[in-house]
């Protein structure tokens, strides 16, 4: 992997009005404030031999561009390993002023690794047959590469409800913005090892398992990946293709990540607060 | 408009284990809780005289479907009007049993009624310029239909903080699973006229947008949206295709969705509590 993952601002100030009510009193008082960056990124996949072809536009908040793209690859079975990637650049068009730059990169793949556009279109695609069942779309959507998840990791009961507050201290900008999304990897042991921010809780989740990617650390075994926001199927499906053991959040499953967890033998804790949480799916990694 | 919303259930009792800490105490209880349903619904399109185009499948909770379907296709810009819907049916394969039955339906347009399907490809799209600017996408995602909204409504300064209160109290979902997004929808008196409630907040949002074009309230002139989640660039662009001149939130706006919301001329309201809120645009409209 080449290229370098030049950074726009992740967060911009604006101008604000706050409004304070105290009893009858309405105070007006404008300020400046943070929000959270949010801008289209293009992604653009180049064969070896072939033209760039733009596969996907995310909203997403810039830093680790080239994470999020190299993990949404990943997740979309194209980029199995990082020698899969030959570079990721800046699709840089110099007439723009400086705050068009940078919302579009290029993926170039290695001599050899081929991609089917036609497998991107799972959002948008055309089948003969009637009705698209919960059951059918887990089994496409986990497709033939995510084996059953085996990893023997365990998981302390008591550790868990201290994963979050760690989350928070590290999460510099979300103090800032109070608008970001977090995906965080943390060891058994409760250190944190990797955090990835964005306004789309999926995009964060892309950028870990993307910078995983690119680091070599691919599957994330004896690991516990903690999300901000609540658990999709999408949130699961991404962290049991990454080969993620453990995911945990801080707020609601959803049937059918509850659903996906249970097949894909990954362990699936909700609700997790100071005192308590649930456990959804694969209770044996959690041991006192 | 033709056809029955039939309903699947929009929350899942399933297993969990309760885990709690007291101190060295780590109590592990089996105990039964609702979950938020989340399903694929894929979404048809069907011209007079064509054959079905599947344009959508989107993760969903069961509920509403139709409007789902209506509002995310006027928010596309395929649907200007409930007169431009012939029917709405399910797609019902009578082979596969209950639970994998209503995920998926047809809305077939009345004749005279076109769509480009390339329009839809909004987010795999191919272009031959260099770079995709925050710019470009604003005014591309407003599209021609969307002018400026000058409605002259007024707000309460004081009446704003008791819009969240009363959005909680009608969640009975939310109560039950803790999982679901809702958009509510009020009146300048505080009066909730209509709410509806998604795994997805956009899926809310297009859920309350079709259930108004289904019965004719659109553009929704004089009214006040409030969302639970965060306001990305999609909330406010779908509010703004609604004609909402107001768009208030419990948590942060991003940089984009504040971008829009000044272009639109919509009112954009964040980080909505007891005692204070901010105003990112459109302040004129609230007042003392």
């Amino acid at each position: 992997m080449r290229g370098r993952d030049l950074r726009k601002g992740s967060t911009t100030r604006r101008a604000v009005e706050r409004v304070s009510l105290d009893g009858e009193v309405v105070e007006r008082r404008p300020r400046r404030d943070w929000l959270a960056t949010e801008e289209p990124l293009e992604i653009r996949l180049h064969s070896a031999g072939g033209m760039p072809v733009p596969v996907s536009v995310t909203m997403r908040t810039p830093g680790s561009d080239f994470e999020l793209a190299a993990g949404f690859l990943y997740g979309e079975g194209i980029v199995p390993s990082p020698e899969a990637i030959a570079s990721i650049r800046y699709c840089v068009d110099e007439a723009r002023d400086g705050a068009q730059q940078y919302n579009a990169l290029t993926v170039r793949l290695s001599p050899g690794v081929e991609f089917d556009p036609s497998s991107l279109q799972r959002h948008f695609y055309a089948t003969s047959s009637c009705g698209v069942c919960g059951k059918a779309s887990i089994e496409a959507a986990l497709g033939p590469a995510c084996a059953r998840i085996d990893d023997p990791v365990r998981v302390s009961a008591r550790l868990l409800p201290s994963l979050p507050p760690r989350l928070r201290e590290a999460q510099a900008l979300f103090e800032r913005t109070g608008g970001l999304h977090a995906a965080a990897l943390f060891d058994p042991g409760g250190a944190l090892l990797l955090l990835r921010e964005d306004v789309g809780r999926h995009n964060a989740m892309d950028k870990l398992v993307g910078a995983s990617l690119l680091g070599g650390s691919l599957p994330l075994r004896g690991r516990i990946l903690l999300v901000s926001g609540r658990l999709s199927f999408e949130l699961v499906q991404k962290a049991a293709r990454a080969g993620a053991a453990v995911l945990a959040g801080v707020s609601a499953p959803s049937s059918l990540a509850v659903e996906l967890a249970e097949e894909a033998g990954l362990t699936l804790v909700g609700f997790l607060r100071e005192g308590s949480y649930n456990v959804y799916a694969g209770g044996e990694r959690i041991v006192e």
